[in-house]
């Protein structure tokens, strides 16, 4: 192994890029972003201000939650403007700091956007990371089960919900990037464990890598009678990332004072008009059933209590997690698309740049 | 003014009756519980076993629960048995006792029931009530703004809801015993009441009796543009005594963080099949709402504290309530349906014997 020190003294640093490429929001889409609505455009990288930082941005991540962050609607981030940069939770590493609490080569994580750069300030940057050498955690973890999408299942299932040994616990979407997490954590805590998923191949992924009691396929004819012999004791928390008719299936068997975390409408692609279903309001009643809303992003007091139960299970093998990689910023484009499709296969991590990990390692 | 101890002296005690009426579930409704849905039965009073107690009902209550009580769907109440006495709130007087602890001449509130007198044990005697004297509530009260109705405005309000100054609180069926009691505490508290009802009649009794600041009656043909303009802030609780149509406008005005306290759905008279409205999971998202279904019978824990601001505001005079006083038990059969079809004024209470709650006054 070389000496890294040696190896920077003799090389020179390498010139800072004069321009970064960018994918920006060109038009709103009526629901689902598509590759149409997006435009890729080369812009100059401008001279740093005092305390900044210019980051290179290695992985950036596609999100369900894009399609709301696209539409001009309230929701509960601001509509990205047409012509800004798309928003998107990124990791990269530090090429040139003004800031003298950040130095080059630290990695960090942050709502950097799809583009190869960013000039950031010290507060836009959510946290350092580990480098990643071998004992830590791949970097694109960072963006997933040590991300937003662990963050979220860990925080909505514990702290809004209140597991107990031996409840069920009900995931839709069971097999995404949120409910496999909740699904597992609800397992570490003793729960039974039900995904509902779009295909076969999912639920067997479910029962064989995320340790699921049971996964039922909506496609299956008698999908419902499979939900309920998989609950017998009814259900006391439903973990819900679709919303729709999925949800349907999942209220009549809520036990008494069961739990509905609310934190995903994935099943539902345009609520212009709002669909319809089935009145709620007497199953909440009857069952004293608590139903909530939930956007991890409200409770970042909770972010580190969380971050120390993910990376110890995930050390200690119990988190296991399913990432989708591809190349280069183009592919952003049509990656929320594929998300609604339901085509993706576990998170989907954009990679934006060759980064040979091993090397990293060995460079630490 | 006479010696009441001198009197009771002189006088023998009055002979116990031998028999009493009744009205029993003769049939199942397939939804509001009608007139023909009871009968009304004399049966023998048995001997009275150790401990037990006979008490003359005085008041009787109809409540919009009891389309669920007499429904054979599970709820949250066993259904009532075909040929049993149906199940109601009652005040009345203690008439004999083998109860050492309970004394003849006693007011006590309970189960009791829809007839003239019921045999009790201790344990089914929800509490004492102070003689109807001056300066004390009327003994009606104890099945409406003192009892269930006030509890469940109180707790539910209060207790599941975190109203504050300058919130707006919003109460479907707000002229109702359960919604004017809601109304007015929320008031107390310091928040923007509005009502929403279904006449003008009801409409200005809510501005003038309960102090609503506004109430809409949900009949006028713009009554949701009127609902908005009377929430300009949006809603930050709504205690929905109907759900269905009246609750599909008030989500859409729903603040951040805004609860929704589901304590009835008088607005839908048949669950089967389950009606459809607009699915509510993306407002319940976005907006992080909390809905949670309300019971009062779950939280026994808060009926002391709960009764206590109750006495206290009702002596103060901040609490009106309004009582439509229906006379004799046949009555009770058609009660029900009144509710129903909105055609109360108040609480309506059914009394079973003649009172003259001055001379019971006097007594004392």
């Amino acid at each position: 192994m070389s000496d890294p020190s040696a190896r920077d003294a003799a090389s020179p640093p390498p010139p800072l890029p004069s321009a970064t490429r960018q994918i920006v929001l060109s038009s709103r889409p009526s629901s689902v972003p598509l590759p149409s609505n997006f435009s890729l455009v080369e812009s100059p990288i401008r001279p740093l201000s005092a305390m900044e930082i210019l980051v290179e941005i290695l992985f950036v991540a596609a999100e369900p939650a894009m399609r709301g962050w696209v539409n001009s609607d309230p929701g509960y981030s601001p509509p990205i403007a047409i012509g800004a940069v798309m928003r998107s939770f990124a990791v990269g590493r530090i090429i040139y700091s003004l800031d003298p609490h950040y130095s080059v080569g630290e990695y960090c994580t942050g709502e950097f956007g799809w583009q190869e750069h960013a000039i950031v300030k010290a507060e836009q940057i959510d946290r350092r990371l580990p480098a990643p050498c071998a004992g830590n955690p791949a970097l694109s973890a960072h963006l997933g089960v040590l991300g937003l999408n662990g963050l979220t299942a860990y925080i909505g299932l514990v702290k809004l919900g209140h597991p107990k040994p031996g409840h069920t616990v009900v995931v839709s979407a069971g097999a995404g990037s949120v409910g496999s997490c909740v699904g597992q954590i609800a397992r570490i805590l003793g729960c039974r464990t039900v995904a509902i998923v779009g295909s076969n191949a999912k639920a067997d992924y479910c029962r064989q890598q995320f340790k699921y009691d049971a996964a039922v396929n909506y496609h299956d004819d008698n999908w419902e009678q499979q939900l309920k012999d998989a609950c017998p004791n009814g259900v006391n928390i439903y973990f819900d990332n679709t919303g729709s008719f999925i949800s349907d299936a999942v209220y009549p068997l809520m036990s008494l004072r069961g739990e509905v975390i609310i934190c995903g409408t994935i099943a539902t692609q345009c609520w212009r008009p709002v669909p319809t279903g089935p009145r709620l309001e007497r199953n909440i009643l009857i069952k004293r059933l608590s139903v909530q809303g939930f956007i991890v992003l409200d409770h970042r007091d909770y972010y580190d209590e969380a971050l120390s139960h993910l990376s110890q299970w995930l050390g200690q093998g119990l988190l296991a997690y399913r990432e989708e990689r591809l190349s280069g910023l183009d592919q952003c484009m049509g990656a929320v698309e594929r998300l609604y499709k339901g085509e993706n296969q576990g998170k989907v991590i954009i990679q934006l740049k060759e980064i040979n990990e091993e090397i990293e390692a060995e460079k630490k």
